[in-house]
């Protein structure tokens, strides 16, 4: 089911791109993440870029310099768009011909003057959304997760009787995903607290993000036709990371019965690049290995390649920098670190769950995993559970504290790979400022 | 706020539209609803149509002969467009001067051989979806039907205290949406029985409808920007019928706690014809009276124009027809009958409430009202409700009893206004049948 190690996973790979090469950069040859970029000055349409060090390769142009041309005329046309939608549509066998062609392309033994030609510095370039996404869907697929906070809302009741056998999803809004550096706005909205008798409508106080990874639906399905787990993977283009920004007072009051509505729907933030499963192929792991007083799966969720296999060890983080920290020169400081290999719920069984009762998925859907925590101290993936609801506010490296974001804050979430006799692949960074007032 | 009463809804117009004239019709004159069709055995891309009678006026056909020139040109554009988001997006003024326009040429008096030939017969046509709904939104604005499912799911603890304050809504899932007369598979999901110690994946054994009114968004807001309840109305172009089909038992296991999610994605129904909010001007309402000792509503959902017109009184029904019915050659049975005005929340403070965190909404976005609910005997907008989820289920003309939907069931939603001396205003239908297994 997973994608297979090949030539293109070889960690003595070089390519001629200087910066790939560098022992700690997020995108080295064995990377060859997509994305959607446009020149900062230029009113040009969008462009399908692959990032490679600190530079882009721009597919655009790859295509009409003729360098693509050894490949089928669909996968060559899918290149040239404005977005990875007909791209992602294609599958996985189209994705693994495109990397290795731009595998050979990009190593040191085929430098190529024209291809150098095709380089955009990333630092030039704005970088968009990945994909025109028709549907945006999150899931709870963190058992810790859902434990931490459901201990939090329902102190009596933590994990609900149904979490262990179903994979817990609601409906995101799509029309409010923005991409990477995008600074948001702090939403109104209802909130009450619990000495008030009424609510009000303002700012909300209780700012969070939440560190998230997504996947984006390759080949969809007909309405009607369920994705069996088996093959679920085959509909998976790759991952990225996902901040689902949530204001808390404003979830806390408003969620019962239909789950969360305007406290996520003011903004949902995208990493620029999407790293796909088949670079991912090192880093499979187990599915999250249950306790042998935990439910059996059900059998429509259950295959043994995706026990096996259907895990991904990717270390994700996030950071946050205020506003103070950026004048006084501080890095971002790190408020957690976990892995998306302690899910509960594996990609492929997401997916599979998501078009069980035969909702159609689509080339470009967005699917993410709810946020991100394991079990250690310093792995829990949001503010509410860091600072349980704000009782054990975080200090930060200029003595400020936080409860919840602050205007002027900064939130950086970063992912990546690493695994003794493999390059390291990253995710590049996800990040997104509060505005001032 | 809302649109004018005007010489459009003269009750004395009379078209040249013959069957526009007669008595019963949903669509004489004075509605002119839009919709999108394509010929049945055309390949032609989808055009813009006006019901009127039993016909449709094909708003190609009439631009490309020239008459539609006396409109602006972006207006004229958006009437040779496949779907009907972009004349939504013009605003209510454009639709004022096209609905003014149409009913001048299918005017008796206006009479123009041309424009007869752009009529298209509605039998002869296949009804699409109005609009492309990049995001669509479900609400749960009838306490009545709130307080009836409440009373099923949480009997200590029917109605949730945020309910009076806050117009709850979820993300519902737009891909699934389909046009009326498309079948649907029963779906199957997880589903538990009080008595079972584990869930099983099967078929529905509950499967359910919601009758329900929709509306689309016209103008959009940019993201970050609210849209204030004294302007709300502008951003609305027109009404609909929906089905929103549940599958209770689904519905039941994985709704906490985020909500509904696989028990509503298999499919969602939407009538063909968009009745305008300029049609709808003589039978607006006041708001939902409210009880003397219901919490005053938050000032950003309150408006005195809303206040004392933000209802429409639309009379609505849910009928079925099961297939024993059909070869006995017995008309749908109705299963219930209300009305819209019976709303807490008005679509204003809707459209309002979903853009108050700054949440973007788009040109052709669905809000549907949640299922529309009475006190009345035979009011009740679904299943779950009439039957009291099953406990005393409905008999049909033919003796066969249900508690939900079986298999080749066929419901069949209808909405209309009426009013003493004003011509009556019809939805049409929007119709879906179960599939044998």
């Amino acid at each position: 089911m997973s994608r297979l190690i090949d030539t293109t996973h070889d960690p003595n790979l070089h390519s001629w791109v200087e910066s790939a090469n560098c022992k700690n950069t997020d995108f080295p040859i064995q990377n060859l993440p997509f994305g959607v970029f446009q020149l900062s000055d230029s009113a040009e349409l969008p462009r399908i870029g692959v990032a490679i060090g600190d530079q882009i390769l721009d597919l655009f142009l790859c295509l009409q310099t003729g360098l693509l041309q050894e490949l089928p005329e669909h996968l060559q046309a899918a290149c040239g768009k404005s977005h990875l939608n007909p791209l992602m549509e294609l599958g996985s066998g189209a994705s693994l011909m495109l990397r290795r062609h731009l595998s050979q392309l990009l190593q040191w033994n085929e430098r190529s003057p024209e291809a150098q030609q095709m380089l955009v510095p990333m630092s030039h370039a704005k970088l968009l959304l990945p994909a025109s996404i028709g549907n945006y869907t999150d899931f709870y697929a963190s058992i810790f997760h859902a434990t931490n906070v459901g201990k939090l809302f329902r102190p009596d009741n933590p994990l609900l009787p149904n979490y262990k056998h179903i994979p817990i999803a609601y409906h995101g809004r799509a029309s409010s995903i923005i991409p990477s550096d995008r600074a948001i706005a702090r939403p109104k909205g209802q909130r009450k607290s619990p000495e008030a008798l009424t609510p009000s409508f303002e700012a909300t106080q209780m700012l969070d993000y939440e560190l998230e990874v997504g996947f984006f639906v390759g080949v969809g399905n007909e309405l009607g036709q369920p994705i069996p787990i088996d093959t679920a993977e085959e509909h998976i283009f790759g991952l990225c990371l996902v901040n689902d920004w949530s204001a808390r007072d404003i979830q806390a009051w408003e969620y019962q019965p239909l789950g969360p509505f305007l406290a996520k729907s003011f903004a949902t933030t995208v990493s620029p690049w999407v790293v796909t499963l088949e670079a991912l192929a090192p880093f499979r792991t187990p599915a999250f290995k249950r306790a042998p007083d935990d439910p059996l799966v059900l059998s429509y969720l259950s295959s043994p390649a995706d026990t096996t296999m259907g895990g991904v060890d990717i270390a994700v983080e996030a950071l946050v920098r205020s506003l103070q920290m950026r004048e006084a020169g501080i890095e971002p400081f790190r408020l957690s670190r976990g892995s998306f290999k302690d899910m509960y719920w594996t990609i492929a069984q997401m997916l599979t769950h998501h078009a069980s009762n035969g909702c159609n998925l689509h080339s470009g859907d967005l699917l993410a995993s709810g946020t991100v925590s394991g079990t250690a101290i310093g792995s829990q993936g949001c503010l509410l559970e860091i600072t349980q609801r704000g009782a054990n506010p975080v200090e930060l490296p200029t003595g400020e504290m936080r409860s919840f974001l602050l205007n002027d804050d900064e939130v950086i979430l970063r992912g990546y790979c690493e695994k003794p006799g493999f390059a390291r692949i990253g995710f590049g960074e996800c990040r997104g400022a509060i505005l001032p007032e």
